[in-house]
């Protein structure tokens, strides 16, 4: 599998003159006349990911026909609130570290990331506004609503251990798929497509968004080298996510894994690798890879439906590739949970 | 004076109706699924003021004709983009007391005022969205802008003893006026006037929050019961105001009250009541009372020309009832400063 260049990179490859447009929209996004500003956001753009969000809304579109200038506007919106939420993230959870990078509330302190994580959401405002096609805006504000209320439920409720099963997805949706959903479904919308294909983009997105943050709350429990997550983060902070939610309706004798979670309990480096051993060979593990593999499923079908295109192919295979990821990494999985 | 109906009294009195309406489409806004969102934000609304900047955009919109849905949406948005930074102001300044109630970060943490600022933000995001009028997004968007821009600007400077006067104008600008300022404007766009009656519109609404911040930040010098601020707050934070600018200015000697604002000055409510005695004989207090009548004067002039009708008529009072209250209530001033 490693010889074969993974779809992320196939799809950033095939758009990739339009992400440097975007990449410059964004720079001109973030320029501010108050100097403090600047850094603050240069450090952001530095310690920036691969930008998938705003990828999503340049391939829904481009499925659709050529670049049009709305799609660098919602793009840039999508990764500025993406990169706002994460910015008010790291003060909420105390960070100090993202992608081997200090956090910003780490080196200007906790009042700058909140002032500098309104300033992106400002300007994702105005890049928003910027864009003529009717009806964008309302899907952006919608989906920022549900993704504000699902931060504060995640505050609330993350850290017990009764969450369900569904108020964890509620707050994996608000966390990751309600963006993902609105970056690709806009993505259509720019191009003119119809309002079934705009549903099968915002499917895509939300399922795939929800493959992603699964994904994402295993790797917590499968320290891997080349994801550049560190290991143990959900479980030292006591989040309740998936795999624990799994591992209390599938292991027998849970009494020491609820322990673990109780208000003021301390986990130790101990208790984490023990919990580690335990969810790889108790089905845990294989448990969350088949939710995850189910998600990418539907996100795969949706987009298999729309026009042909060398960027359908690679939307197709992202969802799988996302998990598998996580399967390669982890290597505990029997292949027959893969879809 | 204090027999007389005050103008924001009576223009609350005109629009009673149209407040009530409002109030209603607040209160719609602010439920949430989520329970901890709905008490954080209840708890807003009973702390809330006298909504004097919704009822400025009901007031614009009004100048020119009856109601517009339009009027409602975008006042609850002015109201909740002001109470999210309200939200947010408190986290970073660490505040614990506004208009006498707890304040939410006392009440929940900093990390849910965080939360349920952004909760507001994307509220009065959906509530624009609403709106149909065109141009009045971008508006509010490139204001809450500016608006972040100025926080970041005053965390940075306003503790600063060698603040200059511009710098100190750009932050109340960003504070107060400029949202005041889309405020009035988006009224009248809503109501269909000329480029140039919502131009004395934006200068109007600006140049009273000008006004309305300096009389702020006068009163903060000048410890009254009936304002509802807590006295010497801005000079214990070691915040450099008007008052503080005029007088490194006009006194002869500054090097002690220098001294007062120097990084890690010990402040005490000693020097707290020496500063004050020094701004009310000094001519500091007529100096700022005198610049704040003269944003007033500009704001009443820019209305005057307006359409009239009895909300024209109380619209030009406010600007000038705005600081005549800090005269009244200070007594130290010569009414010669009244213009």
């Amino acid at each position: 599998m490693k010889s074969v260049i993974d779809p992320l990179t196939q799809l950033h490859t095939l758009l990739n003159a339009n992400m440097k447009t975007l990449n410059g929209v964004l720079l001109t996004c973030l320029k501010s006349e108050v100097s403090l500003v600047s850094k603050v956001t240069e450090h952001l753009v530095k310690a920036g990911g691969k930008r998938i969000r705003p990828m999503l809304t340049l391939a829904s579109q481009r499925l659709f026909g050529e670049l049009k200038q709305d799609s660098l506007y919602l793009g840039v919106a999508v990764e500025l609130i993406h990169t706002a939420t994460l910015l008010h993230d790291d003060v909420v959870d105390n960070s100090n570290l993202r992608r081997g990078l200090e956090t910003a509330n780490i080196l200007w302190g906790n009042s700058m990331s909140v002032l500098a994580g309104d300033f992106l959401f400002s300007r994702a405002f105005q890049s928003m506004v910027a864009a003529e096609t009717k009806g964008v805006m309302k899907v952006m504000a919608d989906a920022l609503a549900l993704i504000a209320e699902g931060e504060v439920l995640q505050l609330a409720q993350s850290q017990q251990i009764n969450l369900d099963y569904d108020t964890y997805l509620r707050i994996a949706e608000s966390k990751t798929a309600v963006l993902f959903d609105a970056a690709c479904k806009v993505g259509g919308m720019i191009a003119g497509a119809s309002v079934d294909q705009c549903q099968l983009l915002s499917s895509y997105g939300r399922n795939l968004g929800l493959a992603f943050q699964i994904t994402d709350d295993i790797f917590d429990y499968f320290p891997s080298d080349n994801y550049g997550k560190k290991p143990g983060e959900d479980f030292f902070e006591g989040k309740v996510t998936l795999p624990i939610i799994v591992a209390l309706k599938t292991l027998v004798d849970t009494k020491w894994l609820k322990s673990l979670f109780e208000p003021n309990a301390i986990r130790t480096q101990a208790d984490f690798k023990r919990v580690c051993t335990l969810f790889a060979g108790g089905g845990v593990f294989d448990a969350c890879v088949d939710l995850a593999f189910s998600f990418a499923k539907v996100a795969r079908e949706a987009v298999a439906v729309l026009p042909p295109s060398p960027i359908r192919n690679v939307m197709e295979q992202i969802p799988n590739y996302v998990v598998a990821r996580v399967v390669e990494h982890c290597m505990a999985v029997p292949f027959s949970a893969q879809a």
